[in-house]
């Protein structure tokens, strides 16, 4: 696909706005057969999506691109099956459109339904991810949204081929085709993107700061911003120490990459004497380096030696990798200061056996993902049981936590009534 | 209260912040109390109220302001009494904080509770009329948030002491008196505060265009807009036509000035040979004056005489006043697609008799409230049953319609184990 002038852009997202109105009406049967055709079309034309990305590849490669972003731009007939068996999962799930959240007969016998119904356009943009193409595409068509997709340039033929196929699969199941479009361009074409408020419900950012901060000062479009994890797991007094080191453990090693790995430990002085050694041995061989507060290197003495001390920056960094910052509190409200001052409100661990300790923690935390004696890497959208996600939100308005097919819908009222007039 | 400079509208912001952190916890009894001191001490004070009122009536006077905004403005002890009335009405409300939407056990055995919270702290911003001080502060005390109100300076004595007698009544209860904190100042002290992120979680402006576009171009706060109405009243082709001049005269005439008002009547060609002479014979006695199309003119003929013709600007405009535009459309998607150009998402009626013809318009209008054979005029946070609003959002995300309780909280996710870890 060419580079996209304004004036196509503004064809495009057009065009996926009239498709929108043809999809609002769609019942969940035709929806899934449309997702099955695309499903099946990944996996038959897996040669032709190959060859665009090998491509991708070798440009990727030429550019001494980092391995790990060679790795997730790399597609095989394996991640190609992958991305046909997350459409089908898509499928599968229930469809939020038409639920009624809310109904009943007003004083004066007019009949209200509160109902979910489609955004509308979705915009989602997303990095060098190319599997992202065919799971937005999914999520959106399934809650009954036409999808605008923006991938990195770096797999510019890639999320090209791919938008190919789903639309020619979208046009073999009588679908409107301009419910998936895939366009391209600088960040001056972003721009463009995000203002259009006639034509565009929402954006769904998943990149980095950099994109979020232009987002921020240019989109007038509504924003759900994906989330980044600064969680903490908080060993508190009463805790089961053994259960709270697996849990420090699996919220810090398991994958550390994610925005629900946690980055700092926080633990209460009078349990500090016997968890934190117990967290050194436990995190040591994962090859963990720990950053470690004053209090923290006294309780740990010789323990400590060749740890780096904890720093204000520390605690207010996500690590995103084996590192962790360790901080003795002296009490849960100390620990729910720290975790007020520096988490960035994604998911936030306690471990106790205080049903008191709990509540208050719960309470006191301002979070989408509060955990009680469990590890904070269960925030996620398949976890939850909500089937696939989108992005993971971390704002308040709207969604908060996984976004799943549900939150990319919005709600309409409509009142029945005979005749009825306002008095 | 003198003009705050951005240090201490910042030092009020945090103290707003520190107040919803103990509103956060408090229950619904606790709070009701709190709302029956705020409603007793705006009676018991009403002299001081009113006296600083006076100051303000006066000032609008000399200043030659137009005689709808001095009424609005205006403050006696019956207004007064409302206003105490209002709080006491909120108190009576369901409180929402705490309400579970959504639990499960998930299959690895953790207990997943998706809980109602408070947002935290809610801004506000309302033009002259004071009586909206004590509204917004009842509503969001009760939802569990702080508020920050910013009304306008035309009621500025007013305000402020209405805030100082709620802020007593707050110390009076035991309550945090940062809990509603009243805010002045200049366009670049609303900057300010609409782009507190770190302190402010919502901003509900309810005001004109202008401040409408200040807040678009310069809010990094979420902002929720509350509504322009430019509502459609549609007479189908099977319409009862008295039922829908009812309709149609309830809706342009009942209040004029409110965004649930009708703005354009749009009549199906079939029936608009009946409808039209009946409305135009409805309206005429109510001083409306129509803006017809050329199809209404001929089909009216002579009792088109004086009408006025109807422009595109006359559709694309929400009149608020006793003026009304008139198009006759081919059929019923005329008539979406007419309202899909030009309606603003609020409110829109159909008059039908026609299951299939009420469906359709249920499902081609994209607006929070459709209506099937009743009048616009009744969306209305009172009107649906959800007891005071605070404004009315056309917006599709987080809420759509009237903006009561509910729509002042945000969700949390709860989740309970036993040392779970991922795997």
């Amino acid at each position: 696909m060419a580079s996209v002038d304004v004036k196509s852009l503004e064809g495009l997202c057009q065009q996926a706005k009239r498709a929108s109105i043809a999809l609002r009406g769609m019942t969940a049967a035709r929806k899934n057969e449309v997702l099955h055709e695309m499903a099946d079309a990944l996996v038959r034309r897996t040669d032709e999506i190959t060859r665009e990305n090998d491509l991708d590849v070798a440009d990727a490669k030429s550019a001494h691109r980092p391995g790990a972003v060679v790795d997730r731009l790399m597609l095989d007939a394996d991640r190609i099956m992958a991305m046909a068996r997350g459409i089908r999962q898509v499928a599968a799930l229930p469809d939020p459109v038409g639920e009624v959240e809310e109904g009943k007969q007003l004083p004066n016998g007019l009949q209200l339904v509160k109902k979910r119904v489609p955004l509308g356009v979705v915009a989602v943009i997303y990095e060098g991810r190319p599997n992202v193409t065919s799971d937005a595409a999914a999520l959106c068509i399934k809650s009954g949204n036409a999808a605008i997709l923006r991938g990195s340039s770096i797999a510019r033929r890639s999320n090209g081929m791919i938008a190919d196929v789903l639309t020619r699969a979208l046009n073999e199941a009588d679908a409107p085709p301009g419910a998936i479009v895939n366009v391209e361009g600088d960040y001056d074409q972003l721009r463009q993107l995000i203002q259009m408020k006639h034509l565009v419900d929402l954006v769904i950012p998943r990149g980095g700061e950099e994109l979020k901060g232009f987002l921020v000062e240019h989109a007038t479009v509504p924003v759900i911003y994906a989330a980044s994890g600064n969680n903490h797991v908080y060993i508190d007094a009463d805790a089961d120490v053994q259960k709270a080191v697996k849990i420090v453990a699996n919220a810090k090693v398991q994958r550390p990459g994610t925005c629900n790995a946690a980055e700092t430990l926080l633990v209460h002085r009078d349990v500090a004497g016997v968890a934190l050694p117990a967290v050194v041995a436990a995190l040591g061989p994962h090859g963990v380096a720990l950053r470690v507060c004053a209090a923290s290197r006294q309780v740990l003495g010789a323990a400590a030696e060749g740890l780096a001390d904890a720093t204000e920056l520390d605690y207010a960094t996500e690590f995103l990798d084996l590192t962790m910052a360790v901080r003795v509190v002296e009490n849960l409200d100390e620990a729910v200061e720290h975790i007020s001052r520096y988490g960035s409100g994604h998911s936030e661990a306690i471990v106790t056996r205080s049903l008191a300790a709990a509540q208050e923690f719960e309470v006191g935390v301002d979070a989408a993902c509060v955990y009680i004696n469990a590890s904070t890497r269960f925030t996620d959208g398949g976890e939850f049981g909500m089937g696939a996600e989108i992005a993971n939100s971390t704002q308040k308005l709207h969604a908060r936590g996984p976004i799943g097919l549900r939150e990319l819908t919005t709600m309409k009222y409509v009142l029945t009534g005979d005749g009825h007039v306002r008095s």
